[in-house]
């Protein structure tokens, strides 16, 4: 006979204290090796790249709606207790669900690889938005340069879509490592390099994506093979990191399916 | 003789009422009429489109910092005392000084004029940063549906970066009002119409961007004139809206730059 799913109820619960940290500390997932993902639409994105979660956590209320779906897909099924599931999230709205899942090992650097290089980048929303963008054109690796927003943080991950599960993502890199993916390094500048929609890009490479504030860093931009930019037809505007990310990406996907062809 | 700034130290003063509203209520801008630019980087980027600040709101133990740059730009200058001004902010980082600016009248729409049409759109990011793409690209007009998060809320206007005061903002807007545009309408969407890299794209237009979870809605889609899709050779990934929006409006600046041309 099966039981259902454990209710938790105490504040203490061990569990819960873990899924705390998780929630709320945008680290805790080194120590933990295991990652938050939450909401419904996140979590049926993660399954739909393979995941298997380690736990299924959800609201007490929110179960009978969410049973079906989600009632057999992870090892263990936990309930919390309204308030406790309230409690837990540091988003923006919170979710009545979620999965605890086992973080992949960190990926060795793969040479060869069409790579996107994040290099500095603070805001969780433009580092999950690229990483989404890096994964339908074709990107297949991360490398996040020290600084950078953890990865593997809830809003990341909520962010990402489900993306981080589609990529190899190296984190704690340092500049130099991005010469050994031995593919073209290319920057993105405002105000320096190549026209971008004027030029025949390299593939596969490896785009580099600056700070918010600050840009490509020095040490980034001193080993990079090509500078460009985007026009910008209507002044002398700044784009979001995270929409010039998509633009450059969009165009090395176009080159790459051309050279395929 | 000129004084110099007045020092705001009563929570209760009503200057710090209003501003309080301004920086945490998204909408107060509607009742107030003015709007609050919170930070550095905005405030420059506003004045370099020619704002012309009524009051400059400076924490008191930056305002030495500050006074050099911003000290003559407002019409008014007030400072905060340390523990007022911390706890104004709505901002995951908050800044030490702010312009509260006067709301520019909401323009009439222009027929013929390239417009982003953002019809339900909820992520104040992604609003931010379609503004600035749009500003970027030569878009001029910005048809707001109801719904859509509020375009002069501080949030919005940090992720704007200053294109607000490049654009003619227009909200509450109906789906029927993109009609008078007389432009072609060009909606986005994940799984149907013609691929854009392969497309002649008209200019002007109107690109019309949906909501980040449903899309376009089935009222925008009806009046739509073409559909357009994102090729994603990395498979069946979705992409953020503001990565979506950056690509078609590049798309569509170098069209219009080719026509010009």
């Amino acid at each position: 006979m099966t039981s259902g799913p454990a209710l938790i109820t105490s504040r203490d619960n061990p569990l819960l204290k873990d899924l705390r940290k998780l929630a709320q500390d945008s680290t805790a997932y080194r120590k933990q090796g295991r990652v938050w993902l939450e909401g419904d639409h996140l979590c049926r994105a993660a399954i739909e790249r393979g995941v298997k979660p380690a736990i299924a956590v959800f609201q007490e209320s929110a179960w009978p709606q969410y049973a079906g779906e989600f009632g057999t897909v992870a090892d263990k099924t936990v309930l919390l207790a309204e308030n406790l599931f309230a409690s837990l999230s540091s988003l923006d709205s919170p979710a009545k669900m979620g999965f605890i899942v086992k973080m992949p090992e960190q990926a060795l650097l793969k040479k060869g690889v069409p790579t996107v290089v994040l290099d500095g980048l603070q805001d969780t929303g433009n580092v999950g938005s690229i990483l989404r963008s890096a994964a339908a054109f074709g990107f297949r690796q991360i490398l996040a340069i020290k600084g950078t927003a953890a990865l593997w943080s809830p809003k990341v991950l909520r962010a990402g879509m489900g993306a981080h599960f589609a990529l190899d993502l190296l984190e704690g890199m340092e500049p130099p490592d991005a010469q050994a993916l031995d593919v073209p390094i290319v920057v993105t500048s405002s105000h320096e390099g190549e026209l971008l929609h004027e030029t025949k890009l390299p593939w596969p490479c490896a785009w580099v994506l600056g700070h918010e504030g600050q840009g490509v860093s020095t040490a980034m931009m001193e080993i990079a093979d090509r500078k460009m930019r985007i026009a910008q037809p209507g002044g002398e505007e700044s784009l979001n990191v995270a929409a010039a990310a998509a633009i450059c990406l969009h165009a090395s996907a176009a080159a790459g399916v051309a050279k395929a062809g």
